[in-house]
């Protein structure tokens, strides 16, 4: 408990302090978040071992309540209204990067397994860290942002799909078709399962559990039934972030659904930073700094960046600046740092392709906000486009003057 | 992960749902998560198990929340206003329920540690129940509600010094009058130095971090800096959750404590009833069944009301209802509940004391609300003394219409 204490104090100070000084420098906060957590593990101060067993629960259960958040702002609906640009880029997207994850990975002698690993953490571009930055940029409205948003949540719903198989196959199964097509109807079924039976029951629960009104009752049974489903989705054969995601999902549609965001988002506020912190933990600096490391390392983002770029010139039917798309898809996240902590924790990867898939999550994450600038600054030279007071420059600057409007909670 | 997965959702769901229905009945909702835990624990459906690493740990989070919860409800200056006869009533209604229960234990044969363990969960009131009794009776603003809440604040900061002193003992520590002294003047030094330092030093560091002005960092940091006071206590020799309360005090006094309260009193509606239920489930239904058990249970309820409600009685200068001030000092809560499970995971109490314990901690406050509706009921008999539209009746009435209004946060 003692050194529990000491722990959680040293993660919670450095991941809020450098997650605000990373924004600060118009960085997301995770990237903060990640380097207070390499500083305080094993390779520099100790202090955080993110295999003591309090840590590694709270660490789950920050994992859950991010996907069940990130369930929670998915509107699966409104996704329909740019569905087919949206599932092009989302579909090449997963596509292109795994082909040439793959492809690096072997043709570097490295085996099939943490081969898979490697590829697929280059699958899912980060909803949050892409939302956020369009948001930033003022641009989360206009049909690029749309797009750019619904190929995000597909992607990672396709994303968290692959993990299920890619974890299943770490565990043992075999690399066969059928076993790879069990596994993914198991997830996807699992998924449209949830959202349709659950659209059913949740609603009826929910408004009886409203109808309670005393307070701090709502929160805690919407985290109880996202664990709920985490834990039926371990039990079906899946990941649990599978369940935690569908939870999401389904109380979205709920008439609840901003009070439980609200209890939610400030419950992770706590918890997440400290999955961030333990996967930043995990690295070990001198493997991260072999020649292996930053030579894999290298070409991961290489085919990253090239990957998402390309899939943004995929939907050939779209009128509009499909290089922003390509550039807002580069920023890997959570599902890339889920996909490296599994396979660090169940042996498929060692340090080397763990500190391999850390530097390509940084970099993808670390260039996209000044890409994006630039990006949307060289579209200056064409004629003004935007009409009335100002062009894109005056819009980012508006947006940075005047940032999305989020419900505060803390 | 699996089985906390489980034990977490039956823990979330029960805990809110008997709690929601204690609440429904007109009792505090802390009863209703204990017997969600007697019920999840190992007695009935052995679904939580309190020992298991991550539970405990999410409990002893819980408990330093909730502790720094009260601590940050708790104005030390609005005390002084009703200082004296709040000083006596808490002093008078901490010896002699102690001195009463140490009889009693004597007695019965016990031996002197757990004697000492189960007289000392006589000492405090619980502020939570005793405040919103007195909000729903709408006597909170009265001199009898101010006293009570002042002793009851006054009784829990003694019940933490008791703890403390008691605890050193438990560990081992002789049962020597320097001994006591010591581990008294450390966990009083560590209140008085953590007010008397962290309000110098808390007030410029939170005003930094709330100029930060990033959602979610208020909130965790708050909670880093109780966690931080609850390791120093710990390392002190003193008991984490004096620290914790500690932290509560020196934050109460600072402008950014609304937001800290709302994001820290949401996280406690995660992690308090885990707590609550842990402690519940530690009940061992067989020894709490056993004569030993019932017997000392009732005594312990007899002592421990008689002692309070002579409480009452004991600020000879006070004129105003001290039965009212004596039944509202009855139920015993959160710090009793602390003794008793400090006391069965050190080894110091056996289950049958455990037992009496939570049935002394259970009936003194299933007992209060009817009692202390039946004594302003009472009143009544007597003449009107409230000048203007009604009784006492008509102002319970009222209040039961339109409750205390409270910060809605989840």
């Amino acid at each position: 408990m003692h050194s529990l204490l000491a722990a959680l104090v040293a993660t919670l100070v450095g991941a809020k302090l450098l997650g605000a000084l990373a924004q600060r420098v118009g960085q997301p906060s995770v990237l903060g978040e990640l380097v207070a957590g390499i500083i305080l593990g094993g390779s520099v101060l100790g202090l955080l071992d993110p295999n003591a067993p309090a840590i590694h629960a709270l660490a789950e259960i920050g994992v859950l309540v991010l996907l069940f958040e990130i369930g929670l702002h998915t509107d699966l609906r409104s996704l329909a209204s740019v569905g087919g640009s949206a599932a092009t880029v989302a579909v090449v997207g997963v596509a292109l990067p795994f082909a040439l994850g793959w492809y690096v990975g072997r043709a570097l002698g490295m085996p099939p397994i943490p081969t898979l690993v490697a590829a697929a953490s280059l699958t899912a571009t980060s909803v949050g860290i892409s939302a956020r930055v369009l948001g930033e940029l003022g641009v989360l409205e206009r049909p690029e942002g749309r797009v750019v948003l619904g190929a995000a949540v597909l992607d990672d719903i396709i994303g968290l799909v692959i993990l299920s198989v890619v974890s299943s196959m770490v565990a043992g199964a075999a690399l066969s078709g059928w076993g790879i097509t069990r596994t993914i109807g198991v997830a996807l079924g699992f998924v449209v399962l949830a959202v349709v039976l659950g659209g059913r029951i949740a609603p009826p629960v929910f408004r009886f559990v409203a109808r309670v009104e005393m307070e701090g009752v709502l929160g805690p049974v919407a985290l109880a039934f996202a664990l709920f489903l985490a834990w039926l989705a371990a039990e079906a054969g899946s990941a649990t972030i599978i369940g935690a995601f569908a939870a999401g999902l389904v109380l979205h549609a709920t008439p609840q659904r901003a009070d439980i965001e609200r209890a939610v988002t400030n419950l992770g506020h706590f918890v997440v930073p400290i999955f961030f912190a333990s996967v930043g933990a995990a690295v070990d600096l001198r493997a991260l700094a072999s020649r292996e490391s930053l030579l894999l390392g290298a070409l991961l983002v290489a085919v990253g960046v090239l990957g998402k770029v390309a899939a943004g010139y995929a939907p050939f039917g779209f009128r509009g600046r499909k290089l922003l798309i390509g550039v807002a898809m580069v920023p890997r996240g959570e599902v890339g740092l889920i996909f490296a902590q599994m396979g660090l924790a169940s042996g498929a990867i060692d340090g080397a392709v763990f500190g391999a898939i850390m530097i390509m999550v940084l970099v993808t994450t670390f260039v996209t906000p000044p890409a994006l600038a630039a990006v949307t600054r060289a579209r200056r030279v064409t004629p003004r486009d935007v009409p009335g007071e100002g062009g894109i420059d005056d819009l980012v600057a508006g947006a940075r003057r005047t940032p999305v409007e989020q419900p505060r909670v803390d």
